[in-house]
């Protein structure tokens, strides 16, 4: 494992899209995301993913710099070219609008395509949240992300069409969902094969369309199950409903559209609370569900209920300040980015 | 079983609410809504229901005839008080509002409270559809309902809390998800114990929190458990979503607030989806994804993969017309409220 600083990451981060075409406040904001994920455990959606934005940018695919254009817009919704930019960029200016038509018209509805990967969903809900407001967030993986399967199907036919939801909380962080509507996502399963260890039972199925627990079988063009497992009806419908909104509506690229590049395409809704009650009302109401669902009876008394969104949080405020421990590999990718743009390279890892 | 013409029903179960007090414009929205859930094979909210609606007339709890009061508005959200009505009544009420200001605004929020029980949640999504527009809502138990466990707890704490959402579609029916975000719905347990059978496992636990199989584990004290299974971390948050979008934000009856009497408190969000796309794009894209998904390999040849909405539009279609079937205790009770009310008696059964 390599053990390196946060900020020291940022700036080689940095640096790397900068060198790519990326305009500096562009290349700081996407790094800024990959650590903070690193840094909340989500790496699945960490630095790992730079290598992936780098050669989609030098195959053309990923504009560095690109500017989002807003294609029509009303008081309370706007439709979002992104230009092929950097998801993170994109995503952030349309969460931003979004916020600004929800504070003057009370609710909006941004929707976004031609953007690439996004990152982690749960990012723009929180900076929907730490505005005071309310958020929905869906999005799908345009045509060529399918790697999910419809309830009763055997094969790859949709992306694992992830959804967030936020609502501000007087809490450690705000209530956030960010889920696949998969039965986890395919991070998750590339995790355990990088481990060397089964997925859970009922995560996947093989390319015949069989039961697996061996994450190589995924790899080797099987499919995820939608979430529910024997209720992945209820999954599968989200995930239907994901495309929908994020997919169809946004008029990006759906399912099964080959044609199109990878596109996060997404719908983001936000609604600004204190329309229907005061803000102190909503965090103390809020707070009584909070109290009240914790006081329970548990299955294991070391797991204790949660509020969404309290493991973010509690793993932010567990590692302020720490170094990052990434995998040897991700340090070699870094290393061989820097000196293809001719770069300053890292220190040797602290340790082995 | 009684077999019975919806019509006769619908005028049975009219001619009931209104000598219970309610409107006759009313009482016939009610009765309509029940019976075409049970037209559409959704016993578990169909004519059944009507004894604890005429109960909780009876003792206060439900005030028939009294009108919705639009505490507060804006042109894009209103937050509505039901004054206890019969649920159907206000919750068409809150859609048509929330219909009417999306083809103004572009987009609007309604919340709900103080209301009885609105019946299936589809009911409200389709009436959106219908108007070519984009649902979304949510709906909690208000302080009683409680039958859910949270994630790794084993105590009732939360409702079943569905979510529904809706979008025009140019099939036989509209794109509709109608879902409980527990495992399943606490009707549907009612269904396998009043059949005698055992519920799927991993539906249910019982009152001390073993899992369990036998639905009067439930009826004793059990609690059902979240959609996911092992993965019901996320089922759970979509219902905690639930309760703070319907519950806290309406101002109405959160989870475990004992002091409330039921109440279906609800949050509606409405979309024009043109101003995103021209109508006949949406159902030209969303045909061609449904296409895709349809195109698949399956698990089981005589079980072909769905959209979401299909077997609500396949049921209505099939049944259009025909008798309803329903249990001779449903019949008993319709005889005892009639009785009650001094009206006359429905013809005997025309099979044992």
């Amino acid at each position: 494992m390599w053990k390196v600083s946060p900020s020291r990451l940022e700036d080689m981060c940095t640096s790397i899209m900068r060198a790519a075409g990326a305009p500096g406040a562009d290349a700081r904001l996407v790094a800024e995301h990959l650590i903070e994920n690193d840094l909340i455990g989500h790496h699945s959606h960490g630095v790992i993913r730079l290598w992936d934005y780098i050669e989609a940018a030098r195959r053309g695919e990923l504009i560095p710099g690109a500017s989002p254009r807003i294609i029509s817009e009303t008081p309370t919704t706007a439709r979002i070219d992104g230009g092929w930019n950097f998801g993170q960029v994109i995503a952030t200016f349309a969460t931003g609008l979004a916020i600004e038509k929800a504070r003057t018209a009370g609710v909006s509805v941004v929707t976004v395509r031609r953007v690439k990967h996004i990152g982690r969903l749960g990012r723009y809900a929180e900076q929907v949240a730490a505005a005071g407001l309310v958020s929905l967030i869906f999005t799908n993986g345009g045509g060529h992300g399918i790697n999910q399967a419809p309830f009763r199907g055997t094969e790859r036919k949709l992306c694992s069409n992830p959804m967030a939801m936020s609502v501000p909380s007087g809490l450690a962080g705000p209530f956030l969902l960010d889920m696949a509507t998969s039965v986890a996502a395919e991070g998750k399963v590339r995790v355990y094969g990088a481990r060397g260890t089964p997925t859970p039972a009922g995560w996947i199925i093989d390319s015949d369309g069989n039961p697996s627990t061996d994450p190589s079988d995924f790899a080797g063009g099987g499919a995820l199950l939608p979430l529910g497992r024997a209720e992945g009806h209820k999954g599968y419908a989200l995930a239907f409903m994901v495309e929908l909104l994020a997919g169809v509506m946004s008029g990006g690229g759906i399912s099964g559209d080959p044609a199109r590049s990878f596109s996060n395409d997404s719908m983001i809704i936000v609604i600004d609370p204190e329309l229907f009650l005061p803000m102190a009302e909503l965090e103390e109401r809020s707070l009584t569900l909070t109290e009240h669902l914790k006081d329970t009876r548990l299955a294991d008394e070391s797991q204790p209920v949660l509020y969404p969104g309290e493991k973010e949080a509690e793993a932010r405020s567990a590692n302020r300040g720490g170094d990052i421990e990434l995998p040897d590999p991700v340090r070699q990718q870094l290393v061989s980015m820097l000196r293809r743009f001719s770069l300053p390279e890292p220190e040797p890892p602290s340790s082995g």
